[in-house]
């Protein structure tokens, strides 16, 4: 799972012997060791263990760091000038991840931003405008539901009220969890003051399916991302007892919950979308009682709103037919919903052009680059070839040259957009 | 839900008031106040207060409490004679619950032994024979997956390693929970020697089902309890990425999960069985992710075991048409499967006509009564009219009238059994 150097004539170039060490020093932070998996939640021990590594990364390279506020972790070329100019260029990604989830898919991009700059530095490359390498706060969103939040907050699309108010399984709120961890609440806010100093963010990320793989090429660009929703779907019922109520007397939630998952894969199928359930809690959980309840999230995406909207009405429908039956109840609770996001166009123009030509492809994936993109500022991804696909896996993988192409793509990027 | 006494010109009958205090006393033990539903789970708090509870009761009536060595509880006349006769009558039933359960099924049982002991010592009624008062342990089986665990292992029908290695939700082993309650594992085992004693077992019970209701009876009596299986469903498949991986690329065990769940409704419903899935637990668990794995516990009853058998099997096939298509596996386990239960004929004609003509009816629900029978130790069981039928619920209803009701048939039973 670890990306090892590669040659190819330059015998151990130093952002090369920093990526691996860097990837090293990542590999063991809440990882499960039964199963490889990551569990790298926002303010948990591990998500405070990769702040801390990030801090050191900065300060290896005389960076200045600072926090937003809202956990999103900045580093600042020293002699940027903190205030007044618009043209820091920012890069970077997340370092959290979904439960027992694979160690590239954040991790990759903020290594490979501090391995830009090292780069940079080799080629004696001169920048005219600020690097900042950005590591973003909780945007998987495992632990209180909501991705993108450290971004969110950041640019304001998520009130600060209601990012302290979201509660994590255990039922704390992020209010709580960020006083525990003696953090300012007063300064989880929106930040202009920063953003207007951004003239543009490129995101890395490892791909999460096959296209490139598909199309033979190590890095890609990305176009756009799919519109995507997170809907809590509350199916309600009667708890009994599963031996002595005869099957016409139940009012069974789980019955409607199972007709929406099949109508959630039969409808993504026929759209070209994606629907998916991956998070379910039965009340009162007992084997041998009937559900009083069952919670379930469903994750819909699909290549334009109007069939988002419609894939998730379709799903609703067909469950509400079952629900009628049963005499259960279904409440349907939108949790998040992003809109499609277009990268700008001349960015990513550029960036295929200086990769060579390289793939342009759309992504049913969230980002922190989408947020940003959304609040307007010019923004672009680049994508490293996964070779099977799998994604928020312990599965996920990319390989070592690719991971290093994908640095040196990175690496020309930032060269052009930092040039005066 | 507090059955209060009624006076039916016996104002303030001793039994009455025993009955209401008891009552009172059992209330709050174990009770969520949220729900108003009750967790009493095999050696937890809860569990232990209710059998400090059982034991003040004893020695308040000058009983001896003995506990098995697998943590039955049985209080005995102080001038039984404790060796060689095997005349005792058993009468009791569980204190435990299910998660979120009702206040009755179980406790009623006990509180109801209790207060027919106080009827018949008011009746002045001579017992040739020991009356024992049983609370048996684990019968719901909330905490470690296998009903009845008390009785069972007192029988034999569970084997004390069996027993032991068997783990809760939190992984923690029946060997370590009882090391760590400072309980004796070797005196985990079967005792013959305690059951070699008893001559009948009587167990009064709510009904969970509206029989009763529907043929306008306060208190019937058991003719058998229908064969019944818990089996342990692993859908299997591969953890990924819910925006990226297209719907025919993905391994989805929750599709094959929702199959089972619609047949079990369809051919549970076809052959007048009972099928519910109340219990379900998905991996990894993350809103965006595609899970790797779905276990589901399948309750399934049938008249008989011929039907039980192909209900289940119906149920399967249906499940693995789908994993065929998606490419998922599952895996079927019998966790405990219990055959038919005939309770003692003689028994049964005697009850049903000491109580007037009292209705006869089956059950689906397991209870210890049906593996003390199974046993060979003719038993019988009375139910007390649950006027919504609702069960292991908070819902869960007796009117106090048909509870004391209740009290005295069991008292009319006892005497009868306990006559030389």
């Amino acid at each position: 799972m670890d990306p090892q150097p590669e040659t190819h004539g330059q015998p151990g170039r130093a952002h090369e012997r920093e990526f691996v060490r860097m990837w090293d020093e990542l590999e063991p932070i809440g990882r499960d060791r039964s199963t490889g998996g990551y569990h790298r939640y926002a303010w948990s021990d591990a998500d405070l263990l990769l702040r801390e590594w990030f801090a050191g990364e900065a300060a290896a390279r005389g960076l200045e760091l600072t926090d937003d506020g809202n956990g999103n972790q900045l580093a600042w070329p020293a002699d940027a000038e903190l205030a007044g100019r618009g043209d820091a260029v920012l890069v970077g990604s997340h370092l959290d991840s979904v439960p027992d989830g694979g160690a590239y898919d954040g991790p990759l991009g903020v290594v490979s931003a501090f391995a830009a700059l090292d780069l940079l530095a080799e080629r004696g490359v001169r920048l005219d405008r600020p690097v900042v390498v950005a590591g973003f706060s909780d945007e998987e969103g495992s632990r209180f539901g909501i991705a993108c939040a450290g971004s969110r907050l950041l640019t304001g699309s998520l009130a600060p009220d209601a990012a302290l108010g979201m509660r994590d399984r255990d039922g704390l709120s992020l209010a709580e969890v960020l006083s525990a961890r003696g953090r300012d609440l007063a300064a989880v806010r929106p930040r202009p003051d920063i953003l207007d100093r951004v003239s543009a963010f490129v995101e890395l990320h490892v791909e999460q399916g096959r296209g490139l793989a598909d199309m033979d090429a190590a890095v890609g660009v990305a176009s756009a991302i799919w519109p995507h929703g997170r809907f809590r779907l509350d199916f309600t019922g009667e708890a009994n007892h599963a031996g002595t109520t005869l099957m016409q007397d139940r009012r069974d939630p789980m019955l409607a919950f199972a007709a929406a998952v099949l109508a959630a894969d039969e409808h993504a199928r026929e759209a070209g979308a994606r629907a998916t359930f991956g998070r379910v809690e039965v009340l009162p959980g007992g084997t041998n009682a009937i559900p009083s309840s069952v919670r379930a999230w469903l994750d819909a995406r699909a290549p334009d709103e109007a069939s988002l909207v419609a894939l998730v009405e379709a799903i609703t429908l067909q469950a509400r037919g079952m629900s009628r039956r049963d005499g259960t109840g279904l409440d349907v609770t939108p949790e998040s919903v992003s809109a499609a996001v277009s990268f700008d166009t001349a960015l990513r123009d550029a960036a295929a052009a200086l990769l060579g030509g390289a793939p342009v492809l759309p992504t049913g994936a969230g980002h922190d680059a989408g947020v940003l993109s959304q609040h307007g500022v010019p923004t672009g991804m680049l994508f490293v070839r996964n070779p099977t696909g799998v994604s928020h896996s312990p599965y996920e993988h990319a390989d070592p040259d690719d991971c290093l192409a994908g640095v040196r793509a990175l690496a020309d990027v930032l060269a052009h957009l930092a040039a005066a």
